[in-house]
This record gives structure tokens, sequence and C-alpha cells, in this order.
């Protein structure tokens, strides 16, 4: 917020100041004049360990006054982003009586006699417990469960507004997996479904495999399989834009980490020709070779490769004269991809695209409300597929995926997913 | 759901058929007539276990039939009665980017640089956990926790309602106290307080204890003090009616499970002249001579006491003929007192009351959100009774409590309990 003398140049000035400070205006509004001073808003992306002689200098001005800051971001998450709400208006002894006691107690007994019943008269069909220890939020590495909890409350609001599942954070200390997956045993009958979430490698692969093992009901780490439905999606368009099949293509991944194992997983899953694979962490292979792929090193994958997909986490990793003419290059970690599209395709790659679309967000929703919905034992990879394809199936002509937003784009990722599930007999 | 011929007598006979199984018509009205037939609805209390030939008599009428039924309580259960919301409106790429990646990053990184701006940017601050493992829910017993989950769910309902608070049901398997508490802490970070709901006794006494020690958050058994909150208010009225002071007077307790410990508990702390407790299990008496109570007989007790206050969960325990003249009888088991209030005024109770007012819902809302407000380290004594206090001075004249589903007074007693936590420290 910075007022400014009613003269010509005086908002000039100001933005002359902003922009020796290496910052772009996102946004700016005049709010009010008064007495020759006008009010504005100005929106910049900033973090806050830029330059704070900025308000100094703008206040300087003989024609502009500094008059406050606020941040958009912070403010957003102010309070949380979620709450528990009743979907019951309690107004009434009578309410009162049938919600809680003495009503609630043959409700109590209904499920006693029959615990399916649990899914009609509890919110426990449309519960997710989106669970973390912390040890790999987003690329900020192992920050502890606290400070990830704006990205599970984030999830959770995604959940509600895209297709209407609750979602519930839940933060555990432990980092060994035997601990993790008891403290998940201790409490999984409060939900329907299960969503790890920013569990580091590899200890994510252990707890997930044995979660899935000792409970019938849908557990996924979304950083492997989330990812994976998204990655495939955005793939098969690109496939399909150079006129190539993924069943005859060689699969070149750079990084095996959650989101690249996942990724290798699912195109063999999908019939992918070959794959290989290149980590700096040579346990990765083992993983790797588990699942059918072949070890190599990012040259030999550069030179080898139909399709490269790299999810390191390292900008800038691969070098444009690695690119072989013709080639798809899914460049995927955010915010900086390991090579620039553009940079790729003047190199002669077939087609090039960044992370920057590619976003869990088109697909945990919908894999999570179709798998609810059908009351799936499990997810499988029929369900991952379907969802794969319908997204990919989603998307405008001339994008990879579908915007994130579109709730009808969700619901029918969800039927698909539903679908999916009912063959293979995981229904109840 | 029944239709009348549209002719004199046609209704009078159908509640006659009504009247002779029993049940009383809670409410009825005509919804539409048509061709000569009204079609009524007509509102009764019945368990499932009442008598099926009802529908047939009513059917067999030659001027009504039966069209349908449904069931009020189980209705208002399905699908739950609670769902997780977004606080936001994620309606553009924007406000995509600012509550999830990447704006939420910089979020993340103020908290794991300082853990208190948790409770500024997330929703930890009003959320409660609700833990059960279903070893005594209401009165039916160990019946398990996914089927405690209605009571868990009109738990979390009534806190969004009444307070504004985000409550979250959290279902448990393990019954021993070591295995719970492990559990719990697991995962406690998750939440601002917890709210134990429904342990059996004795192994309640201890898991609070134990929790109350390793975690800096409020925890509360509310069977324990959020009963004894409710009581102790209702207690005060009582006393303040006949003219009598708590400090004079000999507490009489029978029953001494989670409700009943809670209480002389409370009681003591309140400073109470003297308690007698009596319970059909002996290992009671070691917790109630550990808070400075002694040991009776029933017989002794309604000889001995001013005040009788009964929390045994069997009907008609107390004969009529015990009572002594000028006792105050709080009979507080739901759904059938332990005396009836009329049987104990014509035997000379000064003054007599059964459990039905004396509702937990009084308590616990307020509790908690005073607690939370005050970014509290533990429920202390004093917040006990600020709340008690509070609630017995807004009950309305000739009432022993007031309405639990009045807002205000649950924001008055927030404020109490909010202002009784800061003087002792534990606010940060």
């Amino acid at each position: 917020m910075i007022e400014t003398v009613h003269r010509p140049g005086s908002l000039a000035r100001v933005l002359q100041v902003i922009a020796e400070a290496g910052l772009v205006i996102e946004h700016l509004q005049s709010l009010r004049r008064e007495q020759g001073w006008t009010l504005w808003e100005i929106t910049v992306e900033m973090d806050e360990q830029a330059d704070r002689g900025l308000y100094e200098r703008i206040d300087a001005l003989p024609t502009a006054r500094f008059v406050g800051k606020s941040d958009r971001v912070f403010n957003r998450h102010r309070g949380g982003k979620i709450e528990v709400r009743s979907r019951i208006e309690i107004d009434s002894p009578q309410v009162l009586r049938d919600v809680y006691t003495p009503g609630v107690a043959r409700v109590c007994l209904a499920i006693r006699d029959d615990p399916a019943k649990a899914y009609d008269y509890t919110a426990i069909g449309r519960s997710v417990a989106i669970i973390t220890n912390g040890t790999a939020i987003l690329g900020l590495g192992n920050i502890g469960a606290l400070a990830g909890l704006p990205v599970m409350e984030g999830k959770a609001a995604l959940f509600a507004q895209l297709v209407g599942l609750s979602g519930v954070p839940i933060l555990m200390r432990a980092t060994d997996p035997e601990t993790v997956v008891e403290g998940i045993c201790a409490i999984e009958q409060s939900f329907g479904a299960i969503q790890l979430e920013d569990f580091a490698a590899p200890q994510c692969f252990t707890i997930e495999q044995e979660l899935r093992r000792r409970l019938a009901k849908p557990v996924l780490h979304d950083d492997q399989h989330g990812t994976a439905v998204v990655a495939l999606a955005a793939l098969l368009n690109a496939l399909k834009r150079v006129g190539r099949r993924l069943e005859d293509s060689v699969i070149g991944q750079i990084g095996l980490g959650a989101a690249g194992l996942g990724i290798a997983r699912l195109l063999q899953a999908r019939g992918a020709g070959r794959i290989l694979g290149a980590d700096k962490n040579p346990d990765a292979f083992a993983r790797l070779t588990a699942l059918g792929g072949s070890p190599a090193t990012l040259e030999a994958i550069m030179a080898e490769s139909d399709v490269v997909i790299a999810t390191t986490g390292v900008p800038k990793l691969i070098k444009p004269e690695l690119v072989r003419p013709g080639q798809i290059i899914l460049a995927l970690s955010n915010p900086d991809p390991e090579i620039e599209p553009l940079a790729a395709i003047e190199r002669g790659a077939a087609f090039a695209a960044d992370g920057k679309g590619i976003n869990n967000v088109l697909g945990f929703p919908g894999l999570f409300k179709g798998a609810l919905d059908a009351q799936a034992r499990a997810f499988t990879d029929a369900m991952l597929m379907a969802a794969a394809e319908r997204i990919a199936h989603l998307a405008p002509d001339g994008e990879l995926v579908p915007d994130p937003l579109d709730r009808e784009m969700h619901s029918q990722v969800a039927a698909a997913v539903r679908a999916a599930a009912e063959p293979d007999g995981f229904s109840t």
C-alpha cells in the first residue's frame, strides 16, 4: 500500500524503484484519492528475504509514501485452511436427542451388529487421513510434520472443494517405518482411506507396502502413485501428439526417488517397451531392477531413450547437447526443470514439457473419491491406469492435461476409478 | 405415513391402534388429500424391537392403509454428521498457487523456524481430537470404537455448532493403557487439544494421567471431568436453592466409576466438607481414598449425607425409604435414574433431580474453546471450576442448568475458562 501525490510521474517513480529491486508487478489498483494523494495497492511476488530497504527507498521519494504491506500468501493461510462442520443444524432438543444421546445409541448398536453400516450412518465413507511424518515436505526436505501441516491442510481443502471428501491431516513424529506403520494401524479404523504424503524415500516404500498388506482399505502414497498417474496422463498425450506408442518406446527415467519409481512401476504395468533408470543413489537400482527396469547412466539414458522423464529436483541437470533428436522429454521438477523445454526443442526434441502443469492435484481427488465410492479394499493398477487415461482424455486440445480446478473432470476421473475397481472384485 | 378415508373416525381408529401398542404420538400432520384419502405423517418414538405387527394392524383397518415408514434418528445420521470443509474458495490458479504449491512452502518454512506460528497459519488452534477405544460407549459397554463413531461425530458436530471448533474422531483398537497412550502420542501433534471419550474405568484414569504428564496441551477425559463440571454446576444451584454451603455439606457418592470419581475429585478441589463413596467394585475405594474421600456403604451414605450424587447406571438402586429428610439428591444415570425425583421428594428430600438435563454438552464445548483460546498447556482445576460456576450462574430461574444449545452460554463459559487459564501461567 503506497500513497503518491496526484501529479504526473509520481507513480512511475515508485514503479521504477520496484523495478530496480528486480520485482515484477503482478497487480496494481487505485483504492482512493484524498487531498491530492492517491492510495495504491501494488501486488508483487517477493519472498521474505527480499530487500528490506525497498520500503524505505519508496518512502524516501518526495512524491510517495509507504503506507503498509501485507502478505497475500500468509493471509490466505491465516487461521488454517480447513474446518470441521456439522452437516445437521442442531437447533432443538429433539434434534439433539436424535443426533446425540439417547438417539445415537441405536445407531451405535446397529453398527456393532453390522460394521458395514458405518458406511451408511457415519462420515467414514467420505474420509481420508492425509498422513505425513514431515521427512520430505515438498522439495524442502525433512522439516518435520508440524511444518508440513499447511501442505496437508491444502490437500484437505482441495479434497473438499473438488470432490467433497473430508481430508484429515495426521502428523506423526516417527521416522522408522515400523513405528510409522504401527502408529497408523492404531488409528486406521477412523478413516475410509489413507493418503501417505511427503514421506522420504526409501522408507516410504516399506511403509506403503506394509500398510497395503495389513489394511483392507485404499492406501496410496501420493508422491509415488499420484504423481505416476498424472505423469502417465501427460505422457499418453505427448505420445499421441508425436504419433508413438508406449509399448514400442524405450523410457529413460532420471531420478528414482518416490516419484521416479512410482512412474516406472506404472509405466511397466501399462506395458512400456523398456525402462532405463539413473539415480545418484545406487540403492535405488535394486528397486528399479525389481520392477523390471535396467540401471543406466544419465548419458546412456539420453542416448538410448525415446522418452525421458526427469524427477530429480536438480535444475538444469540435463545438458541440452545430450538431447537426441525426436525425443519426448518431461522434465518434471518444480519450480525449476532439469532442462528448459525450449532448450530441448531447439536441440531437436519432438516434444518437451516441464512440471508446471503436471500437478498431483489432477489425480488424488478423483482417485480417492472413486476408491471410496467403490468401497474398494485397495488401489489397483487398473484403477491408477483408468485415472490416467481419463485425465489424458479430458485434456483440452493442445494441452497435456486438463485444468486441475475443473470439478467435472474430477468427477469423471472418480467414475473411471470406481468402474475400474469393481471388476476386480474389490467392492463390497 | 398412513392414508385414511376422508370420513369421521378414520384417523381416530388409527390413533387407537397406535395407543394400544403403548406408543405416544410425538407429532402428526396431514400432507395431502386426494380422491377421498388423506395422507398423514405420524411421528412416534419406538425402538426397532417394537411390535412389528403394528403396521399390519393399521393396514387391516377398513378405513386406513399403511403407506410406509422411515426412521428419523437413522435418517439424521445418514452419510455421517460431520464434514471437512475448505475455508477458502479455491477458484483460480492464483489461489491454488497461494494455498498449495508453490506458495505454501514459505508458510511451511515459517513454521519450521517458529513452531508457534502453527497457531497462526494452520487450523491447529481450533482442532480437538475426540478419541475413543470403544470400551465404554454411552451405557452400552465395550461395543468397539467403530460402533462408537456416531457418538464421536455427535460431539464433533456439537463442537462445530456451539463454539466453532473442529472435532476429529479418532478410533483406536488398543485397550491396554500403554498402547493407547503410545498411539495417541504418535499423532498428538496433529491437534490443538485432546478429548478422551468413553474409555472404560479404570484404564481411563491411567491413560489420562499419563497423557497429561507427557503432553503440553489440554487433555480431558470428558466422562470424568466434563461430567464433573456439569454436576458441580447443577449442585451449586441446588445448594443455593436450599440455602446450604458446599463447604459444610457431607457429600455421598454412589458409584465411583469415571463420572463418580471425576465428580469427587472436583468437589474435593472446590472444598466440599466431607466425601463418602460407595461402589460395587472395591478397587474404586483406593482411588477415592487417594482423593481424600472415605469408603462407605450405600446405606451409610444415605444415612449420613447432606448431598447424594448417584452415577451407577443402575435404575431404582436407591430405595425411597432410605432418603433422609432434607437431603439433596442428584440421581444422574440416564435414561433411568437411581431414584425418581418425585419419590425422593415424597420421602422428604429438600431437592431432587435426575440426569435428564445434566448433560456433558453443557460443558465440553466451552471448556475446550476456552483452553484453546488461552493456548493453555493443560486443563487445571481453576479452569474446571470457572466453567462450573459460569454454567451455574447462567441457569434460568428455577432451572439447575442452562439450555445446552445456547451459543451465548457456551461463549461465556469459554471466556471464563480462558480467563481462569491465564493467571496460572499456562498461556503462551
